[in-house]
């Protein structure tokens, strides 16, 4: 099963097609190099060439094509990912959704748009309606929905509402499979699970549908706190008001403000921790109120009324992987690990502070599961060699913390390493020939493996 | 400290004054004889005028001129409590702010109106906008917004929002004291407490400001469930479901729907239990996954697409304390009790219903507090006798159970059996001579009281 790439550029060659090697190169790219690991493996790999479908039409015709001519395709939106998600790695062709940027129609609590179009657009247009998405990746000014849907998991908002797995949190998503006649399906209710979070392994989403929230004009806030403990009972205490509305509650252990968020450092004095916050602003008063009760905590900032010479921005662009990116631009040495803490938190907390100390930073975001508000970690590590990296983990997970693995390209080994039988039953439907996205889902390769090391997969275009 | 009735009537004569016995009768009424044990109490009571003003200015004048002549005041909105609480236990002037019933402007995320506009006419407005109230009691269609803020405590919507004492469930509130020369106070965050849920003992709300939620049109339903646990859990795991908004979920033993809900008899089937929700139109689809993993549940009515002959109405009309009115009805000697259940509900609910059998019939509503989903039951109870209405409250505390009595008409016994300080406090302040609503604040009258009986208030107007 040879690709034969000439052919399939050719018959594209009326599409809006790319074969330029430096624009392919960079269109092959996303944040994989977040990960020392990833950067190791995945640095020299491009596609071939990348096609700009204008219409689910033109995308149809682009998998017709390859799937004809044994062409891997992977899709990509903005390719914002991080764990290589979008990363082509048996080359071929990248499909790439910036032409399907329309936002089709609002309705109230639901939007229905194309996969290409900005997170940052798909709220302007529900704005206008008075409302926006439930939740967004903090890469909302640059990512688009269907990136989000196909490889994001939550993100602001999710301390509210979850996150994108969640039962209602999708609602529709259309979806074109890559078979000698492509065809087009629509999914709703159980079935969304076959390809949303499948690294568009098994389709390719051409039209979502997805639930709104009410539009607020989110004041932003930073508050200081004397103690780490207090610090992460004041965001998961306020995201148990259930008065009070927020959007988002992180939280940063000292002293990543101070060495690595420099417009909030003149604000913070040595050894306090961080509380990035989101609050309607008809819930300010309320949080007023809670905040008083809270002798350690100072309200730094707020973004409605402040005096700060330079504005530091949304507050959201602090928390979820902007605090790992704002790290890696002072130290490029900083890498990270998503961490869940099962059980009462504070004591684990407490062990992995005590055993690491500044090599793993503690940052929390408060997000909502099967109805209960809880942490979810993504830590910052201070990396030295991948041996290390991996004792960090096996230490935590031997104090029983649990750890998704940042530093892998699999839809298995990033979660809970096993494989998901409705999105390989699905794509032993949709791509019955593995074009879409090769080497990302274990399970369709190597049904056997025993995730003891990395997994390699076999198909990866060497360096040259 | 005699009243002058007389005086305080001739006084007021320019204002929209009743004085007919009659009508004066029906105005001091309100819904207390839901309890056998109030009725016994307070049936005979009327007071001796009724003044509606129709301004905050006219609020002031009525205030000045009882308190100048010894005159008690209480206040009403629609007289819908169930504890007496708008009963005049010492005669006087009812002060009915059916006049004041303007919405005076909807932003987003809250609204502005005078304390007599109906739940409804609120909603109505706020409907223009897209929005709704967070949550609202059962008798919507006939209470106001003041009396609900005065007299209640959550309803529709509270599975979702939390109750009204909650931070952030009430904005701001206007509130004119009975002084020699009346003050007019605006009270926000940390000080509302003060005067919501303060039965108008201590000043008299003439404006309201109440956060708002978005507006949908709420599919109501009704599931069929045969296992008395599967039905709790169905409704709490529903409210635990982060990704699909709800309003209501309520829970009725069987047989309450077969005896006692008259349009859905038809459809259940006997020894099933009855689940009553409200769910946004968007996660309709979510519901339906979440639903088909409960083999025992039935879907019997979605209000959106149904064939009953006889429509039954909106749905939350079954709900909170609905439930008792439609009970009632059927059987008069049905009332109720208000439970929690703390800890795991399950095994405490399982012990009453083993203890009781018929004589006290599960009745489930789904309430956050502190960020968890719990169940309040509003117990219905066969009522025989005032001792064995004690007896099954000492029962239910023996079992670890929490009762609100709703059988009293006192401030702290319908609650924790403690005095508010930050409520009698503000009355010494705004009410010094002690005649807004007399006789419902023990802490004013009796700080002694020992709660051992039921409280008698010494200023209660004898029966003729
Ligand atoms: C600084 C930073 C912060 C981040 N914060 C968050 C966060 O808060 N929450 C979060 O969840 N993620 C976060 N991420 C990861 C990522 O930004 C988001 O998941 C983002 O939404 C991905 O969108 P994208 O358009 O860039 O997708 P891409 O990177 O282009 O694609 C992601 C995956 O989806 C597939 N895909 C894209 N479009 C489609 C489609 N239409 N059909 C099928 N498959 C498709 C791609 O093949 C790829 O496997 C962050 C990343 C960075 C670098
Ligand atoms: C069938 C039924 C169902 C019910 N369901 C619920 C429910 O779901 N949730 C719930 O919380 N309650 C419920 N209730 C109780 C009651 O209906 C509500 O609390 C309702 O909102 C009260 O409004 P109202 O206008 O009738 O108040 P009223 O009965 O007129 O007054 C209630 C109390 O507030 C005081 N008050 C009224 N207006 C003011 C004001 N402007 N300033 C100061 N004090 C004032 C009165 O003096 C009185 O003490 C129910 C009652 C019935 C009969």
């Amino acid at each position: 099963m040879t690709p034969d790439i000439a052919a399939a550029r050719a018959a594209l060659g009326h599409l809006d097609i790319d074969d330029n090697p430096v624009s392919v190169r960079a269109k092959s790219r996303d944040f994989f190099w977040y990960s020392p690991v990833l950067k190791a493996r995945l640095d020299h790999l491009t596609a071939d060439f990348v096609v700009a479908p204008r219409s689910e039409a033109e995308v149809i015709e682009t998998l017709r094509v390859c799937h004809a001519h044994n062409v891997p395709v992977t899709v990509r939106g903005a390719g914002t990912g991080n764990y290589g998600q979008a990363m082509p790695l048996a080359g071929g062709c990248v499909l790439h959704l910036k032409h399907l940027d329309r936002v089709t129609a609002v309705h109230p609590g639901r939007v229905i748009c194309q996969p290409g179009a900005l997170l940052r657009d798909v709220d302007a247009a529900c704005n206008a309606h008075g409302q926006e998405l439930r939740m967004f990746s903090s890469t909302w000014a640059t990512a688009t929905i269907g990136g989000f849907i196909a490889g994001g998991s939550g993100g602001i908002g999710s301390c509210t509402w979850g996150q994108l797995r969640d039962l209602g949190n999708i609602l529709r998503l259309r979806v074109v499979t890559m078979e000698e006649t492509p065809r087009v399906l629509e999914f709703r209710g159980e079935e969304l699970s076959r390809v949303s979070h499948a690294y568009g392994t098994n389709g390719v989403i051409t039209e979502v549908e997805m639930p709104l929230a009410p539009a607020y004009d989110w004041v932003g806030l930073f508050v200081a706190v004397d103690d780490f403990d207090a610090a992460a009972r004041l965001a998961l205490d306020l995201a148990n008001e259930d008065g009070i509305l927020i959007k988002l509650a992180s939280v940063f252990e000292a002293p990543t403000a101070q060495d690595y968020f420099q417009r909030v450092r003149p604000h913070i004095r040595d050894g306090e921790h961080l509380v990035a916050l989101m609050i309607a602003p008809h819930a300010m008063d309320a949080f007023g109120v809670f905040l008083s009760r809270r002798p350690g905590a100072r309200l730094i900032y707020r973004s409605d009324a402040h005096d700060w010479d330079r504005d530091p921005g949304p507050v959201f662009e602090y928390g979820w992987n902007h605090t790992t990116l704002r790290a890696l631009k002072v130290d490029p040495a900083i890498t990270y690990l998503q961490v869940l803490y099962p059980g009462d938190p504070y004591p684990k907390m407490a062990k992995m502070r005590a055993l690491f100390g500044a090599e793993v930073l503690q940052h929390l975001e408060v997000i909502r599961a099967g109805g209960t508000c809880g942490f979810a970690s993504l830590s910052l590590v201070k990396f030295t060699t991948e041996e290390r990296l991996e004792e960090i983990v096996r230490l935590h997970e031997a104090h029983g913390c649990f750890v998704f693995n940042p530093h892998r390209y699999t839809l298995e080994e990033g979660g809970r390493q096993h494989r998901d039988e409705g999105q390989l039953s699905f794509k032993r439907e949709a791509d019955p020939k593995g074009l879409l996205n090769p080497g990302k889902m274990i399970g369709w390769d190597d049904p056997d493996f025993d995730y003891a090391t990395i997994w390699h997969y076999p198909g990866m275009k060497a360096a040259e």
